[in-house]
Formats: structure tokens, C-alpha cells, sequence
């Protein structure tokens, strides 16, 4: 995945998980918001399910789509690990991609089961996504043997925001639906795609020429530069949040409240799974 | 205890803790979740008592008859210290998994104090847990002095399923009855057993050539590995959770409900330990 | 800004921020303390978002001229990021200083909108303060590279202010409006501005002979310094809150009760935005 | 303080502290329980601040007694700071011990206003507990600068029980009366005082032949020591708690219910200051 295109297709999964993660919790908010206005329709549990589920598929379906393109591209280990003719292992790196990916599968999966069968606890689907995401950062933290300068520090700042978005995801185990932690959530994911995407980048400019992999100046800007690619996706998290909350409030206005409180009696089911909880 | 069986021994105390905890955790759950069933027998707050009482007896007799064996095994130090003479610690290994093993004693002993006196705050049997663990990862980390890269390293990783084993038994004491965080330490436990045995099988491979200890490739197939053991451990408890909830409730559905009236009414104290604190 | 007036100016802004928050939280506290005694005017809901709303925009003025100083100051950058004849990076200084005072004035907008409208999500405000406080820190960690011992350390120190800053401002996205954490935080930004003009003293002596900024016991005595900042802190905050306190309770002993009632049936607002949430 | 002394009188401090505690919370807890057998005496609010002002009121004469004769003993720097002649600051030791004194006095100080005013907030006297622990620790941590590797490795371990304990009253802010806690508190103070002797003992023998300061061997040893001091302090926790729950029991055995009522009406304010927060 030494390329231009192995950061840049990761950091384009992140950024589309980003935005629709804000979308998602900017609609659902904003709905909860007016339910007096009568949209208790985007809102309601039975649809907040479904959208969970096909986002859980999803994501399911790519982290397997993931797992067999590491295995099976051209440079791919295909399934050989050890070559014990040669005494080395096969392709490390390719595995440990995969293994990121099992383990966001693995997340989707049980998420997937969280919001269909009623057996399994509601908290699950964060802790395993906490889960995920740890253990992106974990097999990251012990990648960086024996690199230069610029390439272990570029990895270590995104280590911050991927450790970050496990701990708020493990604290959204006790405080979930908490419109702060979801925000930042939201936020860090954002901001590890986009830095995705510099990694690749610095690293292996595809037209301009190379960075010079030990200076010291190269690190202080392109520490600075992660701030502000934090900025940006605090910028991006705010305009999705303030443009899904006009959408939703201006849509009802036009709504006639009459067919509101029809639509209140038929969907009679809690409001939403956060306050069940 | 440098031995594939000095290894083996901790991983299968572990291993059976973590499957054990498992299977209580999601029997108690189950029983709970279909209470208005009758079932009301298997999770009522006496039968609860009684099996921690019985879990803690028995590893409070397995901590003392593993102080036991490590002081007066073959190569033991029969609970001399010091040889004045020779002016050396006497097999010092030996006298720390002795006081690792005391300080699952004394959880055991505290735990059996807590649920069969009301004296006791119900908190502490979970914080004696976490200060076991602790103790466990803190003795560990200061072992490792002088040795080969690889060894340092599994160590390193254990430490991750120990420590996480402390802070996940911790967060206990305030938010006890989580069922993500007890099916976590669950995980993290069976991650903890399947590890010493992994470190045995690195170590002092029984039979295949032995590791090359200074190897990088081989740190990062290690790190992988734990990824896979973390997996593993949490696919297993999936598997017992959602055995023992079928079970339960394809068990309740035969029974007929008449003799459930009268059972509850015999079984009348609150439903579980959790739910008064 | 290598020199003493530039340790001094942001000193003197925190400084001038923690003895303003300082007087805020022991206004509203007293305020809601001696309700019943009529009070109520002071620490409205109106007239607390009134407050939140002034103190954002002065905050935003003030990033905002702070930004313009670094890049048009006399050795300032002018926007220009990257000499490309050069190939050297334009003072990285300046432009780390203003995505400082960038991330404060992101802080402040958020604090203005969460305050004005009512869409957003109160927690917020506490939330942006922690990351612009984390950013602040997290670009002087990485700042510090090959300086020398004093230096490093005197800025080592200002990172427990800053952090711990941060720490405090997190903890209030789920604590709002609790006392300890409130008073923890005016304290740490006071120490924060504190210390800024003793790095000025220590690294830029006006007027005194130059420090020895390798000899260790220097470092030794900085450290027990940084101490004293913090106690001398504590001092402040408790002078402030006592004065704060006896002046409500004495002014309000002089109001006749009468015009209270009338006061209150006017202003009928929850008492306190924290208590809404 | 570099001598046998010099360590042992903290230790002995930290050891009355711990026990002393260990004592209060176990009587206040013992008596809640037994309320309705009449003993709102011992554990109502007015003696319950009584007990406190007292015990802040020791605390806040020993720490002055404490700075004075850091100050003023036979090699104390009465009050003198810097050798300006010289160029060396005077006996920076004593100084930084002072300062530590200094944090204690000023916690008692606070606890004192706090439990005779009504101004200020309960939580503050754990906060500055919490603040007094932490720059106990702080000054401990930059205070090892060149020893043996023993002599930095006992006092780091006794950095874990002073960071423990600031840690724990940091927590108590939040969970004020949580019976864990406390009892952690209790022995992480109990543990810190005996191992204040403890390296008494390592570091300056009184009769016993010197240790070699360098020796791995030995630094293996005092972790596992570490962790005796800790089972000792766990389990002199539990043996003070255990007879005083007993004592309280049987003593109320013996009290005629009758006078209970009486005493009831008489001290009529609420049972304990934790349950008002």
C-alpha cells in the first residue's frame, strides 16, 4: 500500500463516513428538534433502524470488498502468510490492512445485529466501533519501525486523530446521543481523511517534487497543517450541521400541519433509540 | 516459570475465567430480558449470591494452591528470601507470580466477603479486581528488564489485555452492570489467556525452530497476531452470548407459565444485586 | 516571537481571560446562591446569554487582530507560506501563532452561535475552549526541537497548564456548570498567564543578568516556581470569589425586597442555562 | 532531608493520615447503615463538619509547623533563596519540601472554609486535595535528576501511590461518598506513607549494611516490595473497617431504642453533607 493511491483510497472512505455520519446526526437532530412541527417521520425509531442497517451492510460489504483486495490484488499475499522455504513472512503489510478491515467488518457486524434483533445491548455497535479504530491505531503505532522523520511524524499525528475517535466512540458507550461527542466523532473522522489524503501527498507527490524527508521545518509545518486540517473539518461538520438544520426546518414549514397529526398516530413508537437507553 | 507450561498454566486459568464470566454475564442477561417469562429462578438475586460466592471460593483455593506450587515447586525458593551468604534474592520469577497470585486471592477473599456479609459496599469486589489485574501488569512491567527484542514485545502486548482488563474492571465500580463493559472484560480476559499461550508458543516452541528473537518482520506478525487473538476472543463471546440466549429463551418457551406464578411468588427479592446499588 | 514582549502580551490576555472568567462564575454563583433574597436580575437566563454573547465577540475581535499582527507585523509573513526559490519555509513561527489564535476565534464564533441561536447544542462552547486549548498545546509539543534544557522545560511546564486547560474544558461537556471544575479552570488559565511572562523573565531577562539555560538546578528551581504560579493562582481565584460573593450578599441586604417581587414576575426566565440542560 | 529521618516523618504523617481516615469513613458509614437503630449521633451533619473542621484545623498546624522548620532546622535556608554572591540557589531541597507543606496547608485551609461557610463549594476541598497530591508527585517527578538507578526507582514507584491518590480525590469531585473511592483514597495513603519508610530503610540503612544502588536484582525486589506494602495497606484497610463496623453494631445493641427517639427528633438536619449534594 506504499503508494499514492493506498492513502488516498482509505482517506476517501473516511471522508464519506465523515460527511454521513454529520448528515445523519444533523437530520436526526434537527427532527427530534421540531417534533412538535409534526417530523416524527425522519426521526422515528423504525426509520432510525433502517438506516442504521443499511449502513451497517454497507460498510460490511466494504470491509470485505477491502479484505479481498489486500489479499488478492496483484502484489497480494493470496492467503500465504509464512514461506517457509525462505523463512519470511508474506507480504506483512498487506495482512495487517486486512486485518484493519476484519475488524471494521467486525464492527458493522455486530451494529447490523445490534439493530435488528432486540437481544443483543443497544451500546455494543460504539464499543466495537471504539474497538475498530483502536486497533487501526495499535497495528499503526507498531508500523513505523525504521522510517524517516517525516514519514513516522505524519503517522503519529494521524494517530491522534484515530486514537481520538476511538475514545469519544468509547465514551458515547455511557453517553450516547450526547450532540457533542457525536460532533467530534464526526469531526476526527473527517479529519483522518483528509489527512489520508496529505500523507499520500508528502510522501509521494504525484506531479510536484519530493519533500525532503529530514528536515526539521517539514515537521514544525506539517504539524501546523494538521491543525488546520482540524479546522477544516470543524468548518465542513459546522456548514453540513447548519444546512441540514435549515433544510429540515423550512421543509416543515411548507408541510401542512394537518397530515402531521395523522402521521403522529400511525407511527406511535418511542422517538428515538438514544432515549431508550 | 520460563517454560511453555509456565505459560501454558496462567493462559487456561484465564481462558476458563474469561468463557466462565461469559456465561454468566449472558445467562443473567437472558434471564433478566424474559423475566416476564418466569425465569425469574435463574437471575434472582439469591441464586446470583450463591454463584459468586461458589466463583470466588474456588479462585481463592486456585490462588492459594498457586502460591503454593510456586513456592515449593522443584526449583521453588520454599519461602526463603534472601541468602545472606551468597548475598542474592532467592528465585525472585518465582516469589512475584506468588504475590500476583495473593492479589487475585485477596479479590476472591474480598469478593466472597461482599456477597455473603451486607456490611461491605458492593463496589469493592470490582475495584479488588481492577487492583488485581493492576498489580498483575505493574509486577510485568518492571520483569522485562535485559531481555531479547521479541520477548520485551509480547510481553508489551499482554500488557495491553491486562491493563485493559484493569481499567475495564475500574469503570466497574461506577457503572456496574454494563453489559458492554462486562462482555469487554469478558474479551479481554479470554484475549489475556490465549496470549500467555501464544507467548508460550514464541518463546519455547514445544516442538517447531525456534523464533528469531531480534527479527522486526517477526514483532510486526506478532502485533498482527494480537490483533487476530482480539478477534478471536470477541467472536467467542459472541458465540457463548448468543448460545446461552437462545438457549434461555427456547427453554422458558417450553416451560409452561402456570408453575412460573407460583415460583415467583416463592422467589420474591429483588430481581439482581445490580438493580439495588 | 522570540522575545520578552511577546511571552508578555498573550500572558497578559490569559491573565486578563481567567480573572474575567473568575468574576463571572462567582457573579452567577452568589446570584443563584441568594435567590430568594431577589437577586434573579443578575444571573438570568437573558442576561447570561447577554454576558456569553459580548465576551464571544471581544474574544473573536481580539483572535482576529491577534492573526493579523502575526502575519503583518514587521517580521511577519504576509500570507506568503513557502518560498519556492528558496525552498524554505516563511516564518513557520508566525504562522504557528496564528493558527493558535485561529482555533481561539473558531472557540469564540461557536460560543457566539450557540449563545444567539438556539439550534446548536449548548455543550459546544465547552468543547471548542478544550480543542482550541488541546491545539494550542499540541503546537508547542512539537515546537520545542533543539532548544536548550530551561527552555524545553519551561515550556514542558506551560503544557500542564495548557492541557490541563483542556482536560478541565472537556470534562465540562459533560459536567456543565459544575463549581470545582469552573474555579480548576479560571485557575489554570491564570497560571497559564502567569507563566507566560515568567518564560519572558527566564528565557529574556529585561533587565537582570542572563539565566545558565543548561545548569540544572535552574531547572529544579523553575519547576518549584511553576508551583508557586499555581498556588498564587489558587490565591487569586479565591480573593475574587470571596470579594464577589460578600459584595451580591451585602448589595442585596440593602434592596428592599418589594421591588424584588415585581423584579421577578418580570423576568420569568429559567434561572440558568445550565440548569436547562 | 537526604537522611533516614527525613523520610521517616512524612511516612509517619502519611501512615496517621491514612488510618485516621480509614477510621472516619468507616464510623460515618457504619453509622449510616444503622440509622434506624439510633445512631444519627455519630454520623449527623453537625458532627460531621465538627470532625472535619477539626481535622482540617491539625492538618493546617502541622503543615506550618512543617514549613518552619524546613526553613529554620540546623541546614534550613531561613527563608534565603539565592547565593547572589555565589551564583547557586540555597538549599533548593528544603525549599521544594516547604512547597509541598505549603499545598497541604493551603487544602486544609479551603477545607476548613468549606465546612464552616456555606459560600463556597463542597467539592472543593476534594479538588484541592486532589491539587496538593498532584504537586506532590509533580515536584517528586523533576526532582530525580542524576541519582542511582535504585534511588529513581523508589521513588517512582512511590509516584504511583501519590499520582493514585490525587487521582482518586479528582474522582471523588464527581463521586462524592462513593464508598470505593474512599477506601481506595485510604490506601493509597496508607501505602504511600509506609513506603515513605520503606525507602527510608533502602536508602539510608540504620544498622544494616549498605544496598547496592545498581543492582537489577534489587530494583526487581522493591517493585514486588511495592506491591507487599500495597496487600499490608489493603488489608489494614479492611481490619480498621471490620472492627469499627462491629463496634457500632454491638454498641447499638446495647443502647435502649427509647432514647434513640428522642435523640432522632432533637437532631433533626439531614443525615450526612454528601447526601445533600
Amino acid at each position: 500500500m506504499g503508494s499514492f493511491q493506498g492513502h488516498a483510497l482509505p482517506g476517501s472512505f473516511f471522508l464519506v463516513a465523515g460527511v454521513w455520519w454529520t448528515g445523519k446526526y444533523s437530520l436526526w437532530r434537527a427532527s427530534r428538534r421540531s417534533k412538535n412541527l409534526g417530523s416524527t417521520r425522519l426521526a422515528s425509531r423504525t426509520s432510525q433502524r433502517r438506516l442504521e442497517v443499511v449502513e451497517s451492510a454497507v460498510v460490511l460489504f466494504f470491509s470485505f470488498v477491502g479484505m479481498l483486495a489486500e489479499q488478492f490484488a496483484d502484489d497480494g499475499p493470496r492467503l500465504h502468510l509464512y514461506d517457509s522455504s525462505e523463512k519470511h513472512w508474506e507480504q506483512l503489510m498487506n495482512w495487517q490492512h486486512a486485518t484493519m478491515y476484519l475488524f471494521f467488518g467486525l464492527a458493522a457486524a455486530v451494529s447490523l445485529v445490534v439493530h435488528t434483533a432486540d437481544a443483543a445491548p443497544l451500546a455494543l455497535d460504539r464499543l466495537m466501533l471504539a474497538v475498530a479504530f483502536f486497533n487501526e491505531g495499535f497495528l499503526f503505532f507498531f508500523h513505523l519501525h525504521g522510517r524517516s522523520v517525516l514519514d513516522v511524524h505524519v503517522h503519529h499525528l494521524l494517530l491522534f486523530a484515530v486514537f481520538g475517535g476511538a475514545l469519544v466512540a468509547f465514551l458515547e458507550v455511557f453517553h450516547r446521543g450526547n450532540a457533542a461527542l457525536e460532533l467530534l466523532r464526526c469531526t476526527l473522522t473527517l479529519l483522518q481523511g483528509s489527512w489520508f489524503w496529505q500523507i499520500g501527498f508528502v510522501l509521494y507527490p504525484p506531479r510536484s517534487p519530493e519533500w525532503d524527508l529530514g528536515d526539521h521545518d517539514n515537521v514544525m509545518f506539517v504539524t501546523m497543517c494538521f491543525s488546520w486540517h482540524l479546522a477544516f473539518a470543524m468548518l465542513l461538520v459546522s456548514a453540513i450541521y447548519c444546512t441540514v438544520s435549515c433544510a429540515v426546518r423550512s421543509r416543515l414549514r411548507r408541510t401542512p400541519p394537518m397530515e402531521m397529526g395523522l402521521l403522529k398516530s400511525r407511527d406511535r413508537d418511542p422517538e428515538s433509540e438514544d432515549e431508550i437507553l
